[in-house]
């Protein structure tokens, strides 16, 4: 396929590398900005324009991967009304097309996606949304040949994958960079975790994570649990997320015990 | 080495497991449960005793790896006295064996245990803390025959070790479990979170957390975060701790560029 990318951040700049790879020809990277738009195209081997009406109107699909609160401006300022045109947001419902354009759809990848670190299309799930039978067979045509996981959701099924994305990798993350700031007190290396890390995910690859739950909450295991909290007092936002989280894996207990 | 185990849990199974593996001679099982008890020996083809009168004063070494709470009153029971015994806790001190033994010590392996899936102890930090030189040079031996990572800290920093443990491991998994609690809800399979998870953790191998942190807090995307709160609505306990990592990473972000 022809494709156009607009934007040139981590998203734009992934699927432009994976869908050329993939044997298909990036006709034009469109960007608003001058540095990025030139080292993208660079990476692409192709043009870049930096007036939107300069648009190639004859491509199979349009990709915008920009942020949330800029596709309702570059949706406004397209030139164009019959071609295939997606966004790539985990929270943006596909009815942002619906007044201007005939052929729209979404294609959201659900990872975390670096500038510099190339992402394994493969294994991640694509999930497609599409305005008629049309659009969606070609996103899901185009969508296969990037990765084997390719999935129609709607756009509220989306928002709620992109929450529960947040709570697993942005506060999983954040929890990471608790426990650093945790053993950086003592002078205790990050790395110490990283096997229990790795071991934690090995398990709920296998199993449903509260068949594995363990920990002090879950084995009520109080005189644990005082000490940490008295532990964080030097931590006090540390110490309301501990109090918070322990309380809720102590109500999950009581909620499966009922049902 | 010659070696007695107290106790017939997770952490008592796979370390003796993985010593008899390593060439060691598991002399006894104790303990309080007939079954357990029986089942332990049995996998380790050793004698198990139920008095612990009957405990075999000639051992290297004295594992004791039961629950926090019932390791003093093991202690007070043990007729030894010069015998080396260590406890397996990451929050009970060092000071426990004090008045009793002579030589004592922890080994405490940094990693979460289950009672069926053995344990690959190669890559377990093994933490050792002795009360003398002696104990010490014969706990790092032993540790040295299951772990190429042994590291010698004190009862505090295990403490701290220990509570930094609790954030990655067991409410890391407990955000895996609101997560798929939150997907149940639209009837989407928490499979599709684990291509982002298995990411999430691959990037903090080389990375510090906080370098790789992304989301709607990083980047103050107050208007996925305000969708977010709203859609948590029919789920007020995720919703506060959405709030507290929100609010927290957000405090985190302050921190650093004040630095």
């Amino acid at each position: 396929m022809k494709i156009v990318i607009i934007g040139t951040g981590n998203v734009a700049t992934q699927l432009g590398k994976v869908f050329k790879k993939a044997g298909h020809t990036i006709v034009q990277v469109y960007s608003r900005s001058t540095t990025g738009g030139i080292a993208l195209a660079d990476k692409l081997h192709t043009e870049v324009i930096f007036d939107i009406h300069f648009i190639d109107a004859k491509a199979d699909v349009y990709i915008i991967a920009v942020s949330d609160s800029a596709i309702g401006s570059i949706l406004r300022e397209l030139p164009l009304k019959k071609q295939l045109v997606v966004h790539t947001s985990g929270s943006v419902s596909i009815k942002v097309f619906e007044k201007k354009f005939l052929n729209y759809g979404v294609l959201y990848p659900l990872q975390t996606i670096s500038q510099n670190s190339n992402t394994n299309f493969k294994s991640t799930p694509v999930c497609i949304e599409a305005g008629n039978e049309a659009s969606k067979k070609k996103l899901v045509q185009l969508a296969r040949s990037i990765s084997n996981e390719v999935h129609t959701i709607n756009s509220e099924q989306r928002l709620f994958l992109h929450l529960a994305a947040v709570f697993v990798n942005n506060f999983t993350n954040h929890l990471f960079t608790i426990a650093e700031n945790i053993l950086s007190k003592k002078k205790l290396p990050f790395d110490l975790l990283k096997p229990l890390i790795n071991e934690t995910v090995r398990k709920i690859m296998n199993n449903h994570p509260w068949d594995v739950q363990t920990g002090p909450a879950m084995r009520n295991d109080v005189s644990s649990i005082s000490k940490h909290l008295k532990m964080l007092e030097k931590f006090p936002e540390y110490k309301v997320i501990y109090g918070h989280i322990t309380r809720n894996i102590l109500l999950e207990k009581l909620k499966r015990v009922k049902e």
